[in-house]
């Protein structure tokens, strides 16, 4: 089963070709967040390297959020779109899971933070337990603030990941010591390659779906919606 | 400090762009070992992508290997000459380390295998301890039957990755047991963004070379050079 795998749910854009137990060919950008002019040359760039088009491929995944709600749109868009051209199922993948998983058998909680805005963060608390990432504590919006809490409550090494380290780095280091470590920066950023090992599970135990069913995991209206209403509200 | 790394030690070819400790831009091809025909073009990529020319990049760095003769001519061949046409300085890597570094905060041994030919492998085992990897076995040449009395001596789980999985994945699974786990796709191949972070860490510590003072770990003589020595010898 051959896999094309899209993650653009923060400024990095990346896409992995996986091919049963192994990867063919990835690609990962960080620099600048124009997707939309960047997202389909970088997949085409994959495809190249993996000698592969687009109807090779068997399965199409996207990391569904949460994250940039522009960003999330453009991937899981290109996704659909191929996924529809070609008539081929499509795996979802939590952008949380995925970035968890760039840490595989993992001594400590990890604990992948996603810029949500006004120092909240998207967030969630996962243990390597053999196999694979097993959620500890549920998905959820924390102020930055609430999370230090609540990590400081657990008493255990913490492994910080996602596009939240940079700008919550020096915040986390004042106020949790060494109970909280940032991971290198070779593993901390989504990669297409971790949303794509996921997805392999996933279809084998036969969690696909059509293109017209995977929707972004927004996990909070956005700022555009907030104001829409608080505006004709009543 | 902007950093260029290159890993073409087996038959993947990774290129990554690395500034201080945000990883930038990164490229892997798994599929066909023409790296005199892909890696030019791959650097390129990963350059296009990091919006940086080669005048842009302070430090080169290369997998010194060991690994595959060919591969290892190709990309040090490549640095080395970009270094010297842009007069910087260069880091050498092992491939060994760089594969054991792609699993952070690792709870058990990490063992590296690279495929050495006739049931042999490069090999080492590593612990993560605190900051970073740390050898506990130093790098060798072993016959895979040794390697797995080795691990069965000391009783604990141990993850394995690199080119060598491909090989021996079915004979680590019999004779090991649950106490030999194969790393996940993700993370079981060499990744420049690991050579690149390894390399960031001695360029700070002052470890630069000038291009022509790295050279490839080998670690015994290629099978031209044994049969020359052979027929050559008294």
């Amino acid at each position: 089963m051959k896999l094309l795998a899209v993650d653009t749910s923060s400024i990095v854009a990346t896409v992995a070709v996986m091919d049963e137990d192994k990867l063919i060919a990835e690609a990962v950008i960080n620099n600048q967040k124009n997707h939309s002019q960047r997202l389909m040359p970088l997949i085409k760039e994959v495809l190249d390297n993996s000698n592969l088009s687009p109807a090779d491929i068997d399965v199409y995944a996207a990391a569904l959020g949460p994250g940039s709600f522009t960003g999330l749109r453009i991937g899981i868009t290109t996704v659909k779109a191929m996924a529809q051209a070609m008539n081929k199922p499509v795996v979802g993948i939590s952008t949380l899971d995925s970035l968890a998983y760039n840490l595989p058998f993992c001594n400590s909680y990890i604990c992948p933070i996603i810029d949500a805005q006004r120092n909240n963060a998207y967030t969630a608390l996962y243990i390597w337990d053999n196999n694979g990432i097993k959620l500890h504590n549920e998905h959820a919006i924390l102020h930055i603030d609430e999370l230090i809490k609540k990590i400081k409550t657990l008493q255990r090494t913490t492994i910080f990941l996602g596009d939240g380290i940079n700008i919550f780095k020096d915040k986390l280091n004042e106020n949790l010591g060494s109970l909280g470590v940032i991971a290198p920066s070779s593993v901390a950023i989504p990669r297409a390659s971790s949303v794509a090992a996921l997805a392999i599970k996933k279809a084998k135990a036969g969690e696909l779906v059509s293109p017209e069913e995977i929707v972004p995991i927004y996990m909070r209206k956005s700022q555009a919606e907030k104001q829409f209403e608080e505006k004709f509200k009543g």
